[in-house]
């Protein structure tokens, strides 16, 4: 600790100091500490408190109507938690408003006793809570076809400590006989939105959530059960969950048919794409930020994968001549967004900053054509290239990608 | 994993199995799975999301107009995470209202170089992200006078993940002087509370912090700007911060002599306690709450300690006649919240249930007798004995300590 804290403090010292921080002005006689910091007005105790009245980050989203995107404001949130009601989401046919007591999870199928479960029976049971990670398998596939910001590239994956029962536990209550080797999980919204996953997932790690940052799902995410499948496509961690049934061989849903199917460039599907991939994103400075001048700046971002915890996020400030290991907040949780870090003396050109991701099996994160030579142009889903920022004379930063 | 969920399996299967889960019914004939799980209206897609309007968990408080302390409901609360909603609040001039944009932070005293920040200016620098608790000292304090829930009892601590700048980086910067030994801070609110702090402790961990749980403070914890001061008490993680002066000695100020010292015995106080001791306390089954009979439950709650991480918790179901140790919920940071889970299987009679607390420096949670040997029954502050719940044969749960 106290070596990275010198290590930064020779950082400001060595090549920038107070002069790179324009914005660090020292004390003037003329300027009163707190002269402007007097209260506007008197609050009020709240029983549920609200953010300030001068925070304005807020969800932007695409589509209207009842098939919607929103997108989470990744260039201004902090650490890994996002807060939960900036968290993104993807829905096929509107927000369900579900009362939990009239609830129910159906567990049927190949199983020796089918059960009915209401929220309440699922609270007592044992629970258990994660960090991780929920990303649209579609997130970051547009970051070349228009998107400015951070929010518009990559703003479809959020982070939340989930808190539920593992799914293993009610499958071993129900039972699963020899012939269930897959589950095809149901939502209650109007379209039912439904994915086949295979049993040895749900044995490992899929938790049935009712908890959300320490309070029940907000409705966006599911209110007020869910399916969270860690490190696969958000598609797979069905909202609204109402049915698990335990069947011999996967499904072909119209969900996982009719899209979150992966065309390749021989004009064949891949069936289905579970895992997301080690994926990155420079978050400051980030697309549709505005530099204040040379000297010093933090980069930091998010960085993620599907198959563990991230092992390395390596940082490039030169247009990816050259690249240096970021630092990583710990504690790294493996499915979950990690915060990576590191300082950079912006010497007033252009330039082009970008980060890449490796995974604990080795798994990294592809330029852009690496990408398509492998996939083609046709992909909608798990896009994973490298993310590049420029960085303009005047400050101005872009998608250097578009 | 396996070997854990194999005993929780174990468990169920051993001793209550499904007859203990009074409540998980096997599918008969004429329910319908789902069949009441309809979307009641149709939702729309907003860019601050809110909870579902079935949720009622709240803060409650007591005292009144400008000085108010207001309680987390510890008891509906899961994993580690409080929403900032519902992070307990204890201010002493109501809660201002403050522009972000017009807020300073003055670094001066026995420096080379005094300095005033912006918010933005503080946004810019090198920073730190750290899940930690804040606990009012004067929490747990009322448990054996008359408070019946968790929130009532210990209510006064919430767990947030918190972003800002390391203290030691902005004090490097100002150059403290060899006289500068203490920092005296103050916040921005009518009554400007103001503590001493010894340097050493800024120096080694102190955040000055402008984030909570991925978004901006919330105004009742300090926005735009607070002290985060891990594991000590809350009110030296001074809110709305505006001034840090670096002093030659502790300043006595108002709010460490006139309250938050602790009475002795032999009518002499402590000067300073600025620790938070070991602590525990049984969230579920807890005061107020019902149990729905005998079987399986699973005893859950939160332990912390001020000096470090949690190492062990123990529970007993007996009235204190023998003890097991909890699981710990992964990761156990230091100076934040864990969450503590036990299977139980209730027999239907009454009973007492306690958790006790060991840090990793040794520290343990001491019973009331204990505390009191040491402390008399003038204490106001850092009353950390061991709270016990009695569980009557009707299921209804009440503060045994009282």
């Amino acid at each position: 600790m106290n070596t990275k804290r010198n290590g930064r403090r020779k950082f400001l010292k060595g090549s920038v100091a107070l002069a790179g921080l324009a914005a660090v002005r020292p004390l003037s006689g003329q300027t009163q500490a707190g002269g402007e910091t007097e209260p506007l007005s008197a609050g009020l105790v709240r029983a549920v408190g609200e953010r300030s009245r001068f925070e304005t980050k807020r969800r932007t989203w695409t589509g209207s109507g009842r098939v919607t995107s929103s997108l989470t404001p990744l260039q201004d949130l902090k650490g890994i938690i996002t807060p939960s009601s900036l968290h993104f989401e993807r829905h096929h046919a509107n927000v369900p408003d579900i009362d939990p007591r009239q609830h129910r999870l159906l567990i049927h199928g190949f199983v020796d006793r089918p059960l009915i479960f209401t929220v309440e029976d699922l609270e007592r049971l044992p629970s258990v809570s994660r960090i991780h990670f929920v990303e649209c398998s579609g997130n970051s596939a547009n970051a070349r076809r228009g998107s400015g910001t951070a929010q518009g590239t990559h703003g479809m994956t959020s982070c939340s400590e989930w808190t539920g029962v593992p799914l293993a536990l009610l499958l071993r209550e129900a039972g699963v006989q020899p012939q269930g080797k897959w589950l095809v999980a149901e939502g209650a919204e109007a379209v039912k939105m439904t994915r086949s996953i295979p049993i040895e997932k749900a044995m490992d790690d899929i938790i049935v959530a009712y908890g959300q940052n320490g309070e029940a799902l907000r409705p966006e995410q599911g209110y007020p059960l869910r399916l969270v499948n860690p490190g696969w496509e958000g598609n797979t961690n069905i909202k609204w969950l109402r049915q698990i049934k335990v069947v011999d061989q996967p499904y072909m849903t119209r969900d996982e048919t009719s899209k979150y199917s992966d065309l390749m460039p021989d004009g064949k599907a891949r069936q289905f794409t579970f895992a997301m991939d080690p994926k990155s994103v420079i978050t400051s400075p980030s697309g549709g930020q505005q530099l204040r001048g040379a000297g010093f700046h933090e980069i930091t971002g998010i960085a993620w994968s599907g198959r563990g915890a991230v092992r390395r996020v390596e940082v490039s400030t030169d247009g990816g001549a050259t690249w240096k290991d970021a630092e990583l907040q710990t504690p790294v949780l493996r499915m979950a967004h990690t915060r990576f870090r590191m300082p950079w003396t912006w010497d007033g050109r252009e330039t082009v900053l970008q980060s890449r991701c490796t995974d604990e099996q080795g798994g990294y994160q592809p330029t852009l054509a690496e990408m398509l030579r492998v996939r083609g142009n046709a992909y909608n889903y798990h896009a994973s290239f490298i993310q590049a920022w420029k960085i303009n004379p005047d400050g101005s930063v872009l998608n250097a990608l578009v």
